[in-house]
């Protein structure tokens, strides 16, 4: 059995690289950018106006001038047009491009219009109101770095320098393997020693929300079917996540199994709860990893976001935040294991504050539905003080 | 001009219901529950063993029995056993049925297992290691209430209760209308006063987030084809949401083509920054509400964070924490506006920290994409200092 840190530190040693794809813009959210996103102009790309109302050459204002024929009217849109004399001035509109010979924009409320001629009512600074090309963004400037998570936002910045396609990191194909002869399908009624499938079908929920469609596959009980269908999941997908099947129970095939296959064993069982009986191999050349978490809805969760997230955001080439919370009452450590709790959080002042919810073990699916996430307790003797800070895991 | 606390009361005042629908369990991840799930049968629906390990009676050790016959093996997934003898015991996997007239599990760990005999290494306690049936839950008890996000972990609970169809909150129909002659197409090469569409993509990657696939339109800057398009809209949709058009230019006719479609204006212009230009509007008897945002980037998306995702919250019956951060450096509110500013934020000792993020503005798209969110800054003559607490919108 080996300690959480070491778990944790051998899982991330063993991250995938997936290549590259392209994808068009809009499936592109949530996605790992790929490439540097360079300017492919001046940003902005000309002397845009910020406001609207008249455009004069501030020339006219050292001169004295503060009444201006306007000349026409400048919309976003058109192209550049140019003043004719400083003693005339245009309309302008927000996000019109700064006509030539003019160089100071008055904004509406600042002048009075009547019978085609401008007043100034108060003295502009020369050049105000303009959003000055390049000013910012340069032409061939980085805006945007390979590995950064494609949000709403970037989508804006990739739409503006015309990526219609987008390069971003392949996703792993994950095959989600339940296991165990009491899972039932979820439209059926199961016989009192029954229970309805829940583990795999949360983490392809859970999957989905990182962009990830897994193929769920069912397999029974025993030895020799565990060992074939497998061998088939592995040589077709890239990770296999299982939920059961790696406890000390007589029916749990999996580890032999996955040993028979060319599977290296990294560690089984981690001194921590739940989900002590956590698996973890790989198949260095054919680049597979298997994640074999403990059959109960509470330890594949915990394990889920603890282990296997942070081993994707890795294999991604991207990086997380780590949260940390504020605990709002004393908890007691286990002497040997690090612990996950399940907790509620709330905001207060700036402060994340979390509650624990008293789940009923590692067998409670309904305590799990109501937790924000989990917090890491260390192993260790001393009772916990309220106020004291952990780290956190959102599990939504 | 209304302030923005009144601005957003009104919104938060015309909510909408888009009633309910069934959607297939994977599907409803991230939509509102509509309905209160109970439990089907007891949660655990049997005494189930919580360890690998044998099974034996209590009145055993009473008597003073420490090495027992092992009559066979439960797994779990097999119907309920008996335990024929107390003079015997059964292996018992985890996830298995307690068998009749047993009631107390010894893990292997303190056992010792031999030529079909069980010796017990370590005094048990009576009814150890079992999950009692209805101990979670109990027939009929409700799970999860309505207007629960439904969550992977709550797939789990819904999967467990055999809901394979789930009712949930519709959501409502959207357009993102966009306007603009300056705009072309992200494949397009801009001329030079010419710049790509990017709110309108922006925009529809939120909405994924939140679920909705919105249908995106543009209309050219003419009176009378906005007029023409936006009522063919309106007839569609429940929900339009413009980007530009709503500034004091000579070429922003929306305000007037959405008076003479017979919607009414809730509000125009907020005492805020950016976004000042909002524009807010309802037709009661149809059911319609219009979110007419300022053309950049950047009050764009401020004022969909800040305004519509709470509306669409409220609209679909469930709530929103309210994080709030801690300002890293002084801040200088201003004296009539309430500001929006974009930040960065990283965790420290349980507090989320932010940083304000030096953008040129609001048409500065390449910052809205570095930053995490914003805080909003209220209307005020003093300095706030470094360390003050603000109201945050996260906007990834």
């Amino acid at each position: 059995m080996i300690t959480f840190e070491n778990a944790f530190e051998h899982v991330l040693e063993h991250t995938l690289d997936f290549g590259d794809e392209t994808v068009t813009l809009l499936k592109s959210t949530g996605r790992i950018l790929s490439e540097d996103i360079k300017a492919d102009r001046d940003f902005p790309p000309f002397n845009r106006s910020t406001k609207d109302g008249i455009v004069i050459a501030f020339s006219a204002i050292e001169k004295g001038i503060t009444r201006f024929k306007v000349e026409g009217v400048l919309s976003a849109g058109m192209p550049q047009q140019k003043l004719s004399t400083d003693h005339n001035c245009l309309e302008i509109m927000t996000g019109a491009v700064l006509p030539e010979q003019a160089d100071t924009i008055v904004m509406y409320e600042e002048t009075a219009i009547k019978d085609g001629w401008a007043s100034i009512t108060k003295t502009p600074k020369k050049g105000q109101n303009i959003h000055r090309q390049g000013t910012d963004e340069q032409k061939g400037a980085i805006l945007l770095k390979k590995g950064t998570e494609i949000t709403a936002a970037v989508i804006g910045v990739l739409a503006s320098v015309g990526k219609k396609d987008v390069l971003v990191k392949t996703l792993p194909k994950i095959c989600v393997v339940s296991t165990g002869n009491e899972l039932v399908e979820i439209q059926e009624t199961p016989l009192p020693h029954q229970i309805r499938k829940s583990n795999s079908l949360s983490l392809a929920s859970a999957l989905k929300k990182v962009k990830i469609t897994p193929t769920l596959l069912h397999i029974a009980d025993d030895k020799s079917i565990i060992e074939k269908e497998l061998e088939k999941a592995i040589l077709k997908y890239d990770v296999l996540m299982l939920s059961g099947g790696v406890s000390k129970g007589k029916f749990d095939f999996i580890p032999d199994a996955l040993h028979n296959l060319g599977i290296e064993k990294v560690f089984h069982r981690v001194a921590q709860r739940p989900g002590k009986p956590f698996w973890f191999g790989v198949q260095k050349e054919k680049q597979k990893v298997i994640f074999s978490f403990p059959g109960n809805p509470v330890s594949t969760f915990a394990n889920y976001h603890v282990y296997f997230l942070p081993w994707l955001k890795k294999s991604l080439g991207t990086e997380t935040k780590n949260p940390s919370v504020i605990l709002d009452e004393p908890i007691q450590p286990h002497p040997s294991l690090t612990l996950f709790v399940q907790v509620t959080c709330h905001w207060h002042q700036g402060k994340l504050i979390a509650k624990t919810i008293k789940g009923n073990g590692s067998g409670d699916l309904v305590s799990l539905a109501l937790a924000d996430g989990f917090i890491r307790v260390p192993q260790g003797d001393n009772e916990i003080l309220q106020g004291m800070v952990f780290d956190y895991t959102e599990a939504g």
